[in-house]
């Protein structure tokens, strides 16, 4: 659902939303679409700056957001179609989730030297 | 490579490494045992409070580890055995990665409720 490299952040500090959740068995197609959708729809939210996302086949997934300020935070879960997502999240999508708001304050890369 | 739930961690605040990573194609035993004994020596490392991890079939992987201090992440990321892991990472295992340093101030959970 998420690009295929590590988010592109700013330089520190900003913030990251790690939500970490597992999975049910049910409802894989309409699960997707919505992730899909949300990830569209968090692309336009302001002081939005990158997500990254990764699910094992056993069911644990983690999807990390960052943001610039934790107002654009909180701005993001009252947008209207991320409540409606959420409440199918609760009621179908997931068996357990962990989400927690944290201030980045250091960060570094690697890339591989070209061949 | 992590346990198939969300970690339990303490009330905030705490600090997450969140390391982002995109592998290359090859040494997957080497690099899976290897993984594999990194978590367990975070495991004994002081300060280490839990971890998370998932790694999409494209190759993109999110791995979480929550500690209790900087001091702890800086202590774990000097260890020798994980130094040398380090090393292999970046010479063999790792395309690119990205590490991030958060302090974690506010986290919620959802258990579903049983049958």
């Amino acid at each position: 659902m998420g690009p295929d490299s590590p988010a592109r952040t700013p330089e520190p500090p900003y913030y990251a939303v790690i939500f970490t959740s597992v999975r049910t068995l049910v409802d894989d197609a309409e699960y997707a679409r919505t992730a899909e959708q949300m990830v569209d729809l968090a692309r336009l939210q302001p002081g939005f700056l990158g997500v990254e996302s990764a699910r094992e086949a056993s069911g644990l997934g983690i999807t990390v957001s960052y943001w610039t300020t934790l107002d654009a935070i909180a701005a993001w879960k009252a947008q209207a179609d991320h409540l409606a997502a959420q409440r199918l999240g609760r009621e179908r999508w997931y068996g357990s989730y962990e989400l927690r708001v944290a201030r980045v304050e250091r960060a570094y890369g690697f890339q591989r030297p070209g061949p």
